[in-house]
């Protein structure tokens, strides 16, 4: 989109500020209302174009305190990291403002022209994808996502090196590419050109319709806070609940053998886990007492705590209700984390907060595809991640229930949260198959494991583990 | 402290588990009570005396949702990082657990034993008393810190080495050191002993007396919740306020040279910040409306907005609460960012909190101290701190109150609150003329600028901001 097609004319500046600050306090106040929203501005463009004029303009236009601005250095991709981890902690709660200039974008343009050996087009063409994907997602999610390109051409760019301040021109260096060569530049412009057709585009000749034109489009994006759809138009088909979740095995472990093949695989999974060269996350979902806590417990029994880190996921907190309910697990799964499990997890979107409607009915039924996404992120960022459904039958999660208040370490484990959870159970079940079936992926495969027989489960949990581990 | 000399007998595991878990809800629920507290716990110790099993054991006798682990690779000290910049967001809110395997004086260790040259020891003891300091200030601000030391002789430990187990060998060896070679070993041990007469010390020959041990340890501490004194004992000391608070200068910038003079300044500054091989942290103090936002614009308007950040700092949030006050500004002075301007600080401590009773009388008086060690631990890591007062009259606020009401793009700038704070205008002076005088110290600097003529005052700041640059 170039802003030359839309209609355009200066405003007055006072004029131009006054809408932007209202329109900036209209949006803080869309926080946790049906039409809430932040904004996420990613700047990127040609050198000395004035993108940073035109952002410290708009600051000055706005209320600058609900406006953060975050710069980093280029990031290289690695193909041990996804490309949204490094910014995730940056994505602004409702009602905020972000602008990135280090972004996503820029560090795959960083890492195409600067790695000796140049992205292959086909890879880059597929972050591009990924990246419309992610930002989609965080668009479905009350993140708006802003993508600005200032553009300058060689013959203007040259001008401007020629005249720049000799102080400033040192510091422009650690920017990277050498703004002389034209080969450079004409490159640069050629791969943006694979990424920009939903991005604003603006010609940065003149200062003062520059900057004009980045802040009256972020005034209409500021201005445009539509609410929500709540109801789905799609029919939804509802999975079919399964024998393993209705039913679930009874079968028992052999007592004789148990200690010794637990204490064998035990370590084996130890060992598995500790030396593979990918990233672990391990995910458990499954009623109250179906044992997830004792599952966990076999897995790290012969790991050093140094060597994993366990995240019991309860209730989000105000700031994170904030944000996209993927977003406390994105700052969660860290690249330098070999381990990571999750007792409880961002199922919780199509499990307790569909049957609670913590989530609506367009925000669970999205889910499914969005979580895929985000697994399949992780995966192709060298990361295996395993998940279990732990299948309790109703009657062994009530002799449970009765044993924990019974047993005094173990009564913190029961509240009347557990109880009032069970008259859900049929939905619970059924959340449960549809989730099974949407999210069963090949890179993300489900394990649906009886838990009647304790022992049996763990043993299992920690073989499939280890089966997991290998056939990837 | 040793172990030994305090009476120690096991106890029955499930009344130990009953009591951790009740001590712990109990912990949980001092959260933002008068006796709130969170509880920090580093640990240390010899390779195999089995720290890690002792915190496997102590997660599963409590409730281990509310126990945190947190263990990170050495981090070796560096010049131009403040020992406790890279822990800083780990501290626990009030009512948490954390368990820190990675610590400062974990990181103390790895420097000392492993760079070529070893640490001078008036360096390493140096380290350890400003250690010592932060963790005042820390149980001070609500955060109980308990060290432990996981002990074990040489002899137990090559018996552990040569039975171990290959794999966990292979692991083992990632953590640096040598553990056959008995120099190295009585190096450590001798090192340790600078620092940890204050410590636990748990001899670690037998499994079950240590893991009881490190948990009836955790136990006491958890239990012991006294509420914190609020009154001060001490009699205080009001400073003199000064006549360049009362009554701020009202000269007039030469209006014929003001537009060049800034200019020529505004580049100067831009320069000297840029090119500076120290980082820079610039505060802003003084009644609302005495220009903070107008001297921050002059300062980076030649500096591109990737080369600085500025914080806006505001009422903290529910979560910032629950920690330190200075938490969210440790979380904001980053090694990284080259530049950092704070319109207002952690100055609220003495000034709005004190005002407004935010904070009690203990906690505002301690704070000057806190905040003269915090400026000083930011010195000594290469961050120049740079810290203005603006003063302004209190007819020329109320002339500037009235054309913000009158102006429609500066309207947003003033609220009810503010025409609130000016009725407390003498509170206000005296709690500055405090500030100002216990905490100028040599390391940081108070500057106090009359901004009755906002031209003069601009200039002033910037020249400042050059001269001191230049004299540290």
């Amino acid at each position: 989109m170039s802003l030359k097609e839309t209609e355009f004319q200066l405003m007055d500046e006072e004029q131009l500020s006054v809408e932007l600050i209202e329109a900036q306090y209209q949006l803080k106040n869309t926080s946790r209302q049906p039409n809430a929203k932040s904004v996420l501005i990613l700047v990127s463009g040609i050198e000395l174009a004035g993108k940073g004029e035109a952002v410290k303009q708009l600051r000055e236009w706005v209320d600058p305190r609900y406006l953060r601005v975050k710069a980093d250095a280029p990031i290289m991709f690695n193909q041990k990291q996804t490309f949204w981890q490094s910014y995730a902690r940056f994505i602004p709660a409702e009602g905020q403002i972000m602008v990135m200039f280090g972004n996503w974008y820029s560090d795959l343009l960083s890492t195409a022209m600067h790695v000796s050996k140049p992205l292959d087009e086909t890879l880059f063409d597929e972050y591009v994808e990924n990246m419309r994907a992610y930002e989609q997602d965080l668009k479905n999610n009350h993140v708006d996502v802003i993508k600005v390109w200032f553009d300058l051409s060689w013959k203007s760019l040259q001008k401007r090196l020629d005249e720049m301040d000799p102080s400033e021109a040192r510091w422009h260096k650690l920017h990277g590419l050498d703004w002389r060569n034209k080969k450079q530049y004409d490159n640069l412009q050629r791969l943006r050109q694979r990424f920009s057709h939903d991005w604003v585009i603006i010609d940065c000749e003149d200062e003062q319709v520059r900057d004009q034109q980045f802040a009256q489009h972020i005034l209409r994006t500021l201005k445009h806070c539509p609410a929500h759809e709540t109801t789905a138009v799609g029919r939804w088909k509802q999975a079919k609940t399964t024998q393993a979740l209705l039913e679930p095995s009874t079968a028992v472990a052999d007592e004789a053998d148990y200690k010794k093949e637990l204490k064998k695989l035990s370590r084996k999974v130890a060992e598995a886990l500790r030396f593979d060269s990918r990233n672990v996350v391990i995910v458990f979902e499954g009623m109250d007492a179906a044992g997830k806590g004792g599952a966990i417990k076999r897995i790290v029994k012969k790991l050093d705590p140094r060597e994993y880190e366990i995240h019991t996921i309860a209730a989000p907190e105000k700031y994170e209700l904030r944000r996209p309910y993927l977003w406390r697990f994105w700052n969660k799964i860290l690249p330098e984390e070999k381990i990571t499990i999750f007792d409880r997890s961002w199922y919780g979107r199509v499990l307790v907060e569909r049957i609670e409607g913590f989530a609506n009915t367009v925000e669970w039924q999205r889910a499914y595809d969005e979580i895929n996404r985000f697994e399949k992120d992780l995966y192709d960022s060298q990361t295996v991640v395993i998940k279990f459904w732990l299948a309790i039958g109703k009657d062994e999660q009530a002799a449970r229930f009765k044993a924990r208040e019974e047993t005094a370490h173990k009564r913190f484990k029961i509240t009347p949260d557990d109880w009032r959870n069970r008259d859900r159970w049929d939905d619970y079940l059924k959340a449960a198959a549809d989730m099974l079936q949407r999210t069963d992926t090949e890179y993300a495969p489900w394990h649906v494991i009886a838990t009647n027989d304790k022992h049996s489960a763990r043993l299992q949990v920690l073989e499939t583990i280890l089966a997991q581990l290998k056939a990837d």
